[in-house]
């Protein structure tokens, strides 16, 4: 039987991309703020993530979630970082270990590490002969406040993976584009994420097996400053998009 | 002339310690949510931490920020976290980089890496003949939702370091006893910090020169499972006592 997953912010970008190539692999429950305007495969739940009960109800019988809902903006005030990203991932991580979830992947962002992008490295750092990566060891160094309220979900991941064993991976999303990857960026076309890459990275964090992790999502691009090891030898990730052939 | 030094939290235990040596050391400016119940050196301003005006104002003319206001209780409920210690440093940390602060030591907590101590390293990590050693290089493993937030108030320092150039220190303090070591407990003991190291390793936060910190703040223990190489060699601590002498 296939698993149940738990699918927060459905109807935003990520979503779109998982949900395209994985509608039928997986009995979904998926959960936004609005009432859904198309036609969406499994229930869907219209709830705030900071409301304690509706998320308490959503998180019944489900196996994994997947954790993208959240104020998506890098320019996001704080006060709806707090809110939605940090408040609102504290429920669902505190409604999953209560519920037994046994896996969690969590939309982490490129902005929690955005200030390691110094005017020293940039733009070296963004092309193909530059050898800097970033690997998921290093502290965070966010580049903006929504960049701090995605490093506060890792270390509630951290804490709940280690108090209540709960399985968690964080996905350092890039930049996620339909099609093909920024024109005329090279920073975009460094961190660029496909759809189909993106869909499958969650595919894998819903099935390897993996205590706590934090991961890039990105596709293999040439240009790259971070590690697709750890995603790959984790999570079996297997990117399929290179933003140096859609130039 | 003496440096203004705001102390947020001035009535707690950490205050009290930094006072009781350093009072003569610094133009004071105190704030405590609740209404002073004893003599202190210098102005004493009754207010919440969250409150941005009476932050603000409370700012003016501040050379250094010294920020231990917070829920200081390792059970400490989320809400209270969210509110006192998340959103009341950001609140801090808005105001001290608007009225040019230049630095910033903030009451960072061993709660914030307390899962380091695994069922397989203790209490093996906790005597003095066990070399194991975390020193601020490694990523946040917090033993309770109070250590997630001090984890995320050294993120929103990173931030604001990063951002705005503000010096950034955060003390992840030990075990603050007045007197004498923890009795009968290792733990306690390999993290104990008297008062008269608490209170020079914050006037040397004030005094030195850095750029963006995480140090251990314990007394040089024969115990020892934090590394005091940092607040050595960038603030120039140099610690008076050891729990060992007083066994």
């Amino acid at each position: 039987m296939a698993q149940s997953v738990l699918l927060t912010g459905a109807a935003g970008r990520v979503g779109d991309a998982i949900l395209g190539d994985l509608a039928a692999e997986y009995e979904w429950r998926l959960m936004d703020r609005d009432p859904p305007t198309e036609d969406y495969p499994g229930e869907f739940v219209v709830a705030d993530i900071t409301d304690d009960d509706a998320v308490r109800e959503a998180m019944d019988g489900i196996d994994a979630v997947i954790h993208l809902a959240g104020d998506p903006r890098k320019t996001a005030p704080w006060d709806s970082v707090l809110t939605n990203n940090i408040d609102g991932t504290q429920t669902i991580f505190e409604a999953a270990v209560d519920a037994g979830v046994e896996k969690f992947a969590f939309a982490s962002s490129n902005h929690a590490v955005g200030h390691y992008e110094t005017e020293d490295r940039t733009p070296d750092m963004y092309r193909a002969d530059d050898d800097y990566l970033l690997d998921g060891t290093e502290l965070p160094r966010p580049g903006n406040l929504y960049g701090v309220s995605k490093a506060a979900g890792e270390s509630l991941g951290r804490y709940y993976h280690d108090e209540y064993g709960i399985a968690v991976v964080n996905v350092r999303i890039g930049n996620l584009t339909k099609g093909h990857p920024p024109i005329d960026y090279e920073r975009g076309q460094a961190m660029w994420l496909s759809y189909r890459d993106c869909a499958h990275l969650f595919d894998r964090c819903v099935k390897a097996d993996y205590d706590y992790e934090i991961v890039y999502g990105i596709s293999d691009n040439d240009r790259k400053y971070y590690s697709l090891e750890r995603a790959k030898d984790v999570l079996g990730y297997e990117p399929q998009d290179n933003s140096a052939h859609h130039d």
